[in-house]
């Protein structure tokens, strides 16, 4: 059954595999399913035919057949659960890889998203310069905790999964504003992950579909 | 196997329902599991015994037997994987409501953190009465992509499934500010979810921990 994906016709990142499609090309890759990629404009996003798929008018999707899902977690979780290769096989290590995935997107992204809109959509106004301190130590207060936890370990919990893809994905987010450098075993963590072949061949990806010519 | 879950001592609603242990009891009320509250102290919820269970120091956790779980999504779902009652068996559809899980948590719940931190630790701030109508939007704008896709339904995707277990507990939130009766068809859908027999037990187990006196 082959598989489609939506991707932006043009990501606002320019390239820098920060766009959510990534995650769920990294994760095709990591499990071996080949995809074709349908890129949808701005406008087409926030269309009747694209919500239909997404009702957030966002990218990705995911069509295999008559399964349409959308929502990054989602997506990377059925092909996890679905082909081996990014959940443990023993239940209660796939339920702590499990555990990961959700800790990424509840507990760690949303420090992120906040500093995102306060550059993005509140960079202009008045109290972007006095609030910006603020939000990044919230995720700086994140990130200490998960770098505790982390420690020098390579992987959060045993082997490379499905958790460490989703939380790899995340963490990258904050590398252009100089927050992840600022805890060296998160730096080192993220590393590994960009470092798997299966990571690169989605990078890769990405970067062909928003410049139009291959990775260097 | 006997199930442990942690809650605050007190919580800061004062059993308003809104502590995320509240989500994990509906699960387990939902798949007819019992369990045991272990209730933590701000204090002890950051120190190393509590941190070894959840690197954030929150609540809820779960143990049973061997397996230690944090993150309420991942508990949630290890609930709804390990008994029936909380996603379908067909598994298309059981990957649309995980999706949908996943969504609350990751679409939908950072607009109203964002909500919550903007009142209670950004409330004293200069900017916080101009920039407070910019977060209410943001999350206006959601519900409304949201209560466009629910439309009349009663819940999200055929039966009731932990996607709507959780964008209920996600939307609930909102009550109190206001917004959720913004949107008549997610107020509506929120109360399905609160009528549950499974949610009203829940509801009077934290309310009865928090106000030493069982629910009206």
């Amino acid at each position: 059954m082959s598989i489609t994906i939506t991707a932006f016709e043009r990501s606002p990142d320019g390239g820098k595999g920060l766009a959510r499609d990534t995650r769920v090309r990294w994760a095709l890759e990591e499990v071996g399913q080949p995809y074709d990629v349908r890129y949808v404009s701005f406008q087409a996003m926030k269309e009747p035919a694209h919500l239909a798929l997404h009702p957030f008018g966002q990218i990705p999707t995911y069509e295999e057949g008559d399964l349409a899902l959308f929502e990054t977690g989602a997506i990377v979780f059925h092909l996890a659960d679905q082909h081996p290769g990014l959940l443990p096989k023993d239940a209660h290590a796939r339920a702590r890889a499990i555990t990961w995935m959700f800790a990424a997107l509840n507990s760690v992204e949303p420090s992120i998203l906040e500093l995102v809109i306060a550059k993005f959509q509140e960079g202009d106004k008045p109290w972007s310069k006095e609030r910006l301190p603020l939000v990044v130590d919230r995720i700086r207060q994140r990130f200490g905790q998960l770098s505790t936890r982390l420690g020098d370990a390579e992987w959060l919990d045993g082997a490379f999964s499905a958790g460490d893809l989703m939380m790899v994905s995340v963490l990258l987010r904050t590398r252009p504003s100089g927050i992840l450098d600022e805890f060296p075993n998160l730096a080192a963590y993220v590393a590994r992950g960009e470092a798997r072949p299966a990571y690169q061949r989605a990078f890769a990806a990405q970067l062909a579909a928003n410049t139009g010519k291959p990775a260097a």
